[in-house]
């Protein structure tokens, strides 16, 4: 059901271009996931993502069990029928989010009880409940309950494995649904030991894909970076990587370099919102008065409906008068950015020019912080 | 360049179907148009509008003059360009919002002095100048400046009509472009002295159409339809009507039995932001807990995008979660809900059958208020 094919691999890098295979269709390797974490990418319609490209969701589970409950979605015939995508869907554990609520939460090695950030009232997941809660959201691939800590202490850091192990293969017990591909997630914060341990434990439980969390959480891009290079060559070549929460552009580019298959963010649409365009170079400030009297396109190279159709002048406009067509039309054009790059990086794998690619983009490539991370 | 025709009409009621040329395009009326304030119609994509069926888009002169600038719009190619929509576009005057602006507006009989709603600045409208912005925005179908008086004070309305009358020959003066059909607007209240004196006065100047102000501004129904009445043996038959900023469905069909031809109202784009749902039976407001677990189609019998693609208990769940895509779907449908209506009651007039349609539409309908209008 879940078969991985790779179908070209740069030898010098690791980037590799596969197919996972799932019940709602291929997914073509590598590949980022907007991500819909009510139940619809904000601004975007699934006809809109379908035209964009996307064949792969993510979901989150911690704000779908509290609104409008993962049972009412089963009843309505799980999160695709719902939401109106037929294309494969990835689901959070909810740890995640849970562990962001910092003061609302408490933790024990049998799970976690929280305050809900909508209402105030109390909720308890552990290993047992989140997958309980995906199989009623019916995603394609579904992801253990894991702790996600601080990235750079390494004492908890290694506390805390234990637990994340121990939950990972809870996880796997409680696990029944033979249409949901469950991942198992690497911790380890920014440490090679905690780490390499962490990837040796999960990948002797033999999960059909392995995710990489805790990065992209206040740590350096080159701490990311040589967390990557050390998991490379652990994790088992014939599986799935899927790097959690990281969208932005030279991470992606670096992220494929090192042997990653699997991305998603809420940063295009954030930025979105924000009034910015993701473009080659960096971010566009799109309320900027330079743009004022532009009759140019966002990305006069870009194909999209937005690069298509309007000017900045037009799109400043909208963002100035906090228009929706402005959040929709930036949306539209930062999802596309993203999956077009990595899909120029899949295909520069079949040609072998991924290494060049990579490094002509970075090359020309402002980094782009990502906001921090919102509930 | 803007030859009207009339296609059919139903003796009885005095309903007419007819083609209004322009340059860009053919407008099939009776037509409703949807409002796009700020170059926008808000939520939705040109393209969105085009699959709705739209022939008409209305656009509010006050909001860009100062916003971003009518100049500025006649630079970057006029309005149809600006926004991305090539079929017909009909501005207002902008005094409509200016008179709206109460206190912060001051009239003399040679124009009407304001301060802006966005940064209190201070601006001065004249019939030549409302003209000329106009002309810069290039709409196909442009309006007299004219005030809309409180309805009910007979003699003030009297004394207003005066204004009224030189700034609609003012306006006609100053009119040079061949390529924009200049309307008159008839106003006089509620008082059918003053609606004949105003059509018999706007009708000696010949405009190739006339719009009736001055309603759905307070009045009752009764009122409304009254002057309807009043007004439709008096316009030429042979000329396109227009009323101004009506919406609800059963102004929509009283007003085609009425011999109205144009309906412009951000009526079903403001009911969708605010969780409102229009239906042949009224409204239904989609955060009702009653919709919760409904897997029905916000209308079974609809055949919109939003009801081909999604359930009630999926719209409520956007509405509670006061996501974009709850504003996108609402409008599509509720602005797809007027057109389709309209249209109908245009197929009615060359099948013969508009007085029954209209009978069985009313009888089932309980009336929408529309929501009192903000700037």
């Amino acid at each position: 059901m879940f078969e991985f094919e790779i179908e070209a691999m740069d030898e010098r890098s690791g980037a590799r271009a596969g197919k996972l295979h799932t019940p709602h269709g291929i997914i073509h390797t590598p590949i980022f996931a907007p991500v819909g974490t009510q139940a619809t990418v904000k601004a975007l319609r699934p006809s809109d993502l379908r035209e964009l490209g996307s064949e792969l969701l993510l979901s989150n589970t911690y704000h779908l069990y509290l609104r409008p409950g993962d049972r009412l979605i089963r009843d309505l015939g799980g999160l695709h029928s719902f939401m109106g995508w037929d294309r494969p869907i990835l689901t959070d554990s909810g740890g995640f989010q849970v562990f962001s609520l910092s003061k609302r939460r408490k933790l024990d090695d049998d799970g976690v009880t929280f305050r809900s950030h909508l209402d105030g009232s109390s909720h308890r997941f552990t290993p047992e409940k989140c997958i309980e809660i995906q199989e009623n959201l019916g995603a394609d691939i579904i992801m253990v309950l894991d702790e996600c800590p601080p990235p750079d202490d390494h004492d908890y850091v290694r506390e805390s494995l234990a637990r994340t192990h121990s939950w990972a293969e809870r996880c796997l017990v409680r696990h029944k649904t033979s249409d949901q591909a469950l991942f198992g997630i690497v911790q380890g914060g920014i440490f090679p030991d905690l780490r390499e341990a962490s990837a040796k434990y999960l990948t002797a439980l033999d999960f059909p894909g392995y995710a990489i969390g805790g990065l992209s959480v206040g740590e350096s891009k080159k701490d990311m970076y040589a967390t990557l290079d050390v998991l490379d060559p652990l994790l088992p070549q014939s599986k799935p990587r899927y790097l959690m929460g990281v969208g932005a552009a030279d991470d992606l580019v670096n992220g494929v370099l090192r042997g990653i298959d699997i991305f998603d963010c809420v940063l295009p649409t954030r930025l979105a919102r924000h009034g910015a365009a993701m473009v080659t170079g960096g971010r566009l400030n799109m309320s900027n008065g330079q743009f004022a009297h532009d009759p140019e396109p966002i990305d006069p190279n870009c194909t999209c409906y937005t690069c298509s159709h309007f000017s900045r002048a037009y799109i400043r406009h909208l963002v100035k008068a906090n228009e929706i067509l402005g959040h929709i039309l930036l949306s539209m054009h930062n999802v596309h950015f993203l999956i077009d790059l990595v899909r120029k990086l899949r295909s520069a794998v079949f040609t072998g020019d991924v290494g060049h690619f990579a490094e002509k983009f970075l090359q020309n490539y402002e980094r782009i912080e990502p906001d921090s991370i919102l509930l």
